[in-house]
């Protein structure tokens, strides 16, 4: 695969636009009584002509036989080897709980939980308190004050939340202090390198002001923090391709890897239909544009094959608003499949289309799993995505002479 | 392709079991009267239908262009880059012979030669003496001591025979004795290294008894070695894949390639009924197997056409019989190409079905180059196979978040 630099050695500013339409979940296995996917099943008169006038193919997201999660994969469409930028786990969520994060925070997943009267944990997801709760107790913990950094807490769902440190010099490379067991007390942060012994000292102090404040608390009488995790330090589309990037995404998660790439993330509505809106509202003010769909993964995910289904039609029946603004380019693909049958993310290849004035058709007639196995593209890594959208919106140069 | 460490820190153990069928050489090119290769013209009902059910592919053993040897071929399918682990000359001849390789032996080729009274060497082949009296030298041989490592020989046919020097620290960076012609003296052993100079004592002492051993005899009265090679440091399938694998295979050569990678090989017999029965006997012991069939390459290597069908032809009929036994994966494809007309092996991409409850299958009703040219999976490295059979296994989790 074509490596980044190579990519920012070529790219050029132009005034062409590409629209990246990301179906989350897109590719699917066929239904056991008709044999057909969920995308194969769906009536979709717009997408079927489009992919007539396109270049088709599948993507892998990672690689053959990888099944990826949604960081991963949106970044490989974004233009970034996964396996070289990797997304860690507080930084996912964070960026699924909607923190603004910044180049330099240091996040992790954090857990209410129970201590008995000598510091030893009984529970470690504290009866899993309500979210009700959880969001109290967070209000309590925001008012703690630490040396060298600020702290941003998060609630999430029951037990959950988390935990972002903020400020200059802070490394991710601490270990965690839940210990993944009861029995035991929860561990101090300890550094694995010299670089973050600061960063730990940081941290213990605020587990400790956190003890304290919660020591009346039952039962979430403490926290445990995992996954610590660095923003990483990745180049920016800007910096990388030369594009004016912006992000039409209704979930947390999306936005926020979204904001890692440098994206400006647009405000919308929860349907397709809003975010075509937005699209439309700010075609002038980018070169390039990620539209996000998630409800086909959602479906996917809970093994709703009419309802991936139904979403999948409900993106057709948006096409043609997408196709009146005359992108330069327009992709469309998934991040990676998610079948219903299997009720998970898989490592299958995904459908993947390119319009534009300069593809080379094939005679793929439907967008489909089978009908994008006979495309012209092959498949290809999702890596190649984004510098194939370059190159047919005319952004990129000539490599040597 | 994807690094071996990216599916080894996915590998997850679980019941499921794949089951490999090598039909070696399998691929072929077409007959000049009928335009179908061996595999095209077999009838293979039970492979075709299989096939209608199943993703197909091309692999590509090493890369574009290359020709494999059967080392090289079976590891990549095994999942292992065959550029990054070499299988020295020295082991596979030692494989190809039947020895148990231990992990820190040093392996190399032997010949026996005829040397004049200053000890030049007037035939590098002794005459190609008979095997049988091949076998009489290497008994006397095989009464020599040495200081610091066992000395295990083989005999091979004529002149050839297979040295292995098995101790602790030994090293495999060591010149060939063997000068490649007549008119000099044999070389003494040379490290290439200082850390291999202890091995070249060793080597040296050996060759100095050898000589006297065979002083008196003509016209075998001295030995060269070549193609000195230490086992490769290799991680074996579990601790690469958390498979547990087992091999069934006749030649030993492929039973010593799969010992290799930690196989265990299992006794069998010399017909694919014998090996279906083996791999019938075995199945509840462990995840992986590795069948494999020779005698198509055999045929192929002759030039034997209508004996490389007759061979397809009997493994479609046994097929059956692995199906019955419902692994949850069963992957059927070959190390390489053999095509009759060319009676070599060739670079020319391999027929591959994967068939599983997971698959998403694509319009190939029948197994053959042609068709399988048109599969879904395109054409790709062979070293996505395991991979891929993993991942349908559901022995593969998600990369990232």
């Amino acid at each position: 695969m074509v490596h980044i630099e190579v990519i920012k050695s070529l790219a050029q500013k132009t005034d062409s636009k590409i629209v990246m339409a990301i179906v989350d979940g897109l590719g699917g296995l066929p239904h056991p009584d008709t044999g057909r996917t969920a995308l194969e099943s769906a009536r979709t008169p717009n997408l079927d002509a489009l992919a007539a006038k396109s270049s088709c193919g599948l993507v892998e997201p990672v690689g053959i036989g990888i099944t990826p999660g949604s960081g991963p994969s949106h970044l490989a469409l974004f233009g970034y080897d996964p396996l070289k930028y990797e997304i860690g786990r507080g930084v996912l969520e964070a960026l699924g709980v909607g923190v603004e994060l910044e180049r330099t925070d240091v996040a992790a997943r954090g857990n209410f939980c129970t201590v008995d009267e000598s510091g030893v944990i009984t529970d470690r997801r504290a009866g899993r308190i309500p979210t009700e709760k959880n969001r109290e107790l967070v209000d309590m913990l925001r008012k703690i004050r630490v040396d060298g950094a600020e702290v941003i807490l998060e609630p999430g769902k029951l037990h959950r939340f988390v935990a972002v440190f903020r400020g200059e010099g802070l490394s991710g490379d601490i270990e965690d202090t839940d210990p993944q067991h009861a029995g035991e007390k929860p561990k101090p942060a300890v550094p694995r390198t010299p670089e973050a012994e600061r960063t730990a000292t940081v941290i213990n102090q605020w587990l400790d002001r956190a003890r304290a404040v919660l020591r009346d608390q039952h039962p979430a009488n403490m926290v445990l923090l995992r996954g610590f995790a660095k923003h990483p330090d990745i180049p920016t589309m800007s910096e990388a391709f030369k594009l004016t990037p912006a992000a039409i995404a209704t979930y947390p998660m999306y936005r926020g890897v979204a904001r890692l790439v440098g994206m400006e993330v647009l405000e919308t509505g929860a349907t397709v239909e809003d975010e075509v809106r937005t699209l439309r509202e700010n075609f002038g003010r980018f070169d390039f544009f990620y539209l996000h769909v998630k409800d086909t993964d959602s479906a996917g995910e809970d093994g709703n094959f009419a309802r991936k289904v139904e979403v999948v039609e409900e993106f057709d029946r948006h096409l043609p608003a997408i196709l009146e603004l005359a992108p330069d380019v327009l992709v469309v693909t998934g991040d990676h499949s998610t079948p219903a049958t299997l009720k998970a993310h898989s490592w299958h290849p995904v459908p993947f289309l390119i319009s534009s004035k300069w593809v080379r058709p094939d005679r793929v007639s439907g967008f489909g799993e089978t009908a994008c196995a006979g495309g012209s593209l092959g498949t290809f890594p999702s890596l190649g995505a984004l510098p194939l959208a370059m190159a047919h919106a005319l952004k990129l140069a000539k490599f040597g002479a």
